[in-house]
């Protein structure tokens, strides 16, 4: 849906409720897409949403519940009778039941779960005991199972009965009599045996399972790693209880890449939307990093403080402490970036370290060759300071871009080994850390060449 | 397969192919996952890796061919004979093939295509001529099309008789006698359906198809805004010609993560993997932005220079310099990296520009005030600095973070109005912005506030 149309879908959606022409907005609202109803529901007005949520079928209006962020689900719960409440609760798939009561205050989890049927109550608490981003929560309950000694003629019966109310049933997930996990089958290998074959004889056992309590991004790594698209999630004793798919899986590797994001633009990571959280919570995700950040750059000033008479008997200096700065920082977060993306996507290993310094130690010979020859035809050509000064600035810069991109490809891969996430290394810390040893390397050099302070 | 293990297990079958035990290497190579003996290949010697791969038996062989990096497969092509080339392409699925042939070298190309079929060779010919990162080279040939005249009974025996070779069954495609794209129907609806139904009283008609051109990007987005699981790429007369499968979008979606991520670095973004990239190509993708971001860090410079009768009539000034700059990029980079992020999820839109503003600002408030105040704090306590130093310091240091965060928050919605990728603005451009800001503005207030220099 293009962004007018959305404009223009709103907009003829709350003329026609306030000019009651229900069964107008009804069609209207039935031609577009779940998921697009779900984001027209976002941007409503409570009593509208409520009024034209009540107008759609049971099948779509469940849909679209499960796409609608927990706010504008909470308000609909609020908003429609027990009964209501009951049959949406009774479309929707198990995993979305969960997703959705998690996020729910505690007064109204107690009203959805009375409207559910007892088994289904039994399920939900027995789910939300699983830790937030482990395997368990991810799962769905609804897959095909099939016992090891069935026939495939008597699994085609059990599928064409059972199939319409799983999640998937590409895959069919095998146990034996007392549930234990054995294997899987997929619906191909199904379709394309005999009759009397039994199940048994065509289970694939080589497969891969997690527990309840594995971390999800452990998971998403096995999705990614093995192409997976389903896995079955056990209990201690092998026990099948659930199965995760891949369009959950997606939403968990998303959430890693805003993670990674995130901490590398120095934002302790959260869940929640920008729009949707407040401006002190925000202020609570950066306030801490920049104070870090801000005391660590201290440093800095204490270097600067400590060479005062070199930059007294030549002010000049100073007009490039930040082009150094900021060129040994970008340096810097160029190699973190790209090891930190490595070792997220696992191209890159722990045991790769002592590649990594040779590459970048042979890179910044490169790119800071390069550099510093620009920036010595600028200095001569434009600034038209002294040779001296200039051989300076330059030499300091290609020894920045030195540290820089051997800190920048090291740091990372030395987080990883202490267990610490490597994103954490990306360009504020580096920047902090290459800022020093550039000043450093800067006013060293300029006492050294052009025999001034010190 | 643990770290451990990888290396113990590559040490022993380099040992076992050295000492001519080929049985007992075929035993313990095959008791591993196809994915991580294509790991195990990466890093053999060339002759050890034909040798081994030899010895598998062809199914293995051809999935564990899919996963090998480029460079190893061409290794392989050049080690095997024509008669065993064939037999691994034949047993390839297509999509897997077309990957591989697109990375070969013109020589290689013409002699696999010498070796596969004549029907292959024609479909590989005209999918090779989708553009790179298009919805046609995305797609897979292998998937279960039924007419839409046929009864459910009719497509049963189809689906039993063809399935195998069908990369997913879960969905089915429809299409009339010319293959125009009818709709889909869900291998659940068909077997829960009667003998006697035609298919086009159960075809799905309200589905998202692509054109063969549109880019992977825009296939990645729908994917994930309306949760599918496949969807069928057409011609320009909607004729059905493919299908994209979620595992294939998987890669396009961390392809996209990276970019943004390399991007948000500095890094110009690639597709090769760090530790298969070399030196030179390494620095080419940096050595642009550093140019760029060097020279115009030279307006910083150049702001110093105009001001330097402030700076030699206070060269403590200069020490508090770094400080304000670190600061003032990281407040910015924090709310470039939530807003990038936002727009590439899709929770942010442009239209939301006002109030990200007026959040930022609110934020900007909160977090600057904290800042000056705990800045305040040290530089009368442990820099013990003049008050009326520190006042400037610190009033710049919040006029700065006020700036850095309405600046972050806003040129990632103006690049993505002027179709930009948002990403460009993350940190190293917002730095430069908001390091001449601060730096006219600490300048400024000192010349004021403490009535020196200008």
């Amino acid at each position: 849906m293009q962004v007018k149309d959305f404009y223009k879908t709103l907009e003829d959606l709350g003329r026609m409720v306030e000019e009651r022409q229900f069964s107008q907005a009804r069609t209207l609202l039935l031609d577009e897409n779940p998921v697009d109803i779900a984001e027209l529901f976002e941007e409503m007005p409570e009593n509208t949403l409520v009024l034209l949520f009540r107008l759609m079928p049971k099948e779509t209006a469940s849909e679209v519940f499960s796409h609608l962020d927990s706010d504008v689900q909470q308000r609909i719960v609020e908003g429609v009778t027990d009964k209501e409440l009951a049959t949406i609760l009774d479309e929707l798939f198990f995993d979305d039941t969960v997703d959705f009561i998690e996020e729910m205050p505690a007064n109204l989890v107690k009203r959805v779960l009375k409207n559910t049927d007892p088994t289904t109550r039994r399920l939900i608490n027995q789910v939300l005991k699983y830790p937030e981003d482990s395997a368990g929560s991810l799962m769905t309950l609804e897959f095909m199972e099939l016992k090891k000694d069935e026939t495939v003629a008597q699994a085609i019966v059990d599928i064409r009965r059972n199939s319409l109310e799983k999640e998937t049933i590409e895959t069919c997930f095998v146990t034996s009599a007392t549930r234990v996990l054995e294997g899987t089958v997929t619906l191909q290998n199904i379709l394309t045996s005999r009759d009397d074959t039994t199940i048994q004889e065509i289970v694939d056992k080589d497969i891969f399972s997690v527990g309840t309590t594995e971390d999800q991004s452990v998971v998403a790594d096995l999705f990614k790693k093995y192409e997976l698209l389903s896995m079955p999630v056990v209990d201690s004793e092998n026990r099948l209880v659930g199965v995760i798919t891949i369009d959950d899986v997606l939403d968990v590797i998303e959430e890693e890449n805003s993670e990674d994001i995130y901490i590398m633009g120095a934002v302790t990571p959260s869940e929640d939307s920008y729009l949707k959280s407040s401006v002190f919570e925000l202020a609570k995700h950066r306030i801490l990093w920049l104070l870090v950040l801000m005391i660590s750059a201290s440093i800095t000033g204490f270097i600067i403080r400590r060479f005062d008479e070199v930059l007294s008997s030549m002010v000049l200096l100073a007009a490039y402490i930040p082009m150094l700065m900021d060129t040994g920082g970008n340096a810097g977060s160029q190699s973190a970036t790209m090891i930190i993306r490595g070792l997220a996507l696992g191209e890159i290993k722990t045991r790769d370290a002592f590649k990594i310094i040779r590459k970048e130690f042979a890179i910044s010979l490169l790119v800071g060759s390069v550099l510093a020859m620009v920036n010595l035809g600028k200095l001569l050509l434009l600034d038209r300071v002294s040779l001296m000064v200039a051989v300076t600035i330059c030499i300091s810069l290609f020894c920045t871009v030195i540290v820089a991109k051997i800190c920048g490809g090291l740091l990372p891969i030395l987080a990883e080994k202490c267990k610490v996430d490597p994103a954490i290394m990306a360009s504020p810390l580096i920047t902090t850390i290459v800022d020093a040893v550039s000043l450093t390397i800067y006013f060293v050099l300029a006492t050294a060449i052009l025999h001034i302070g010190g």
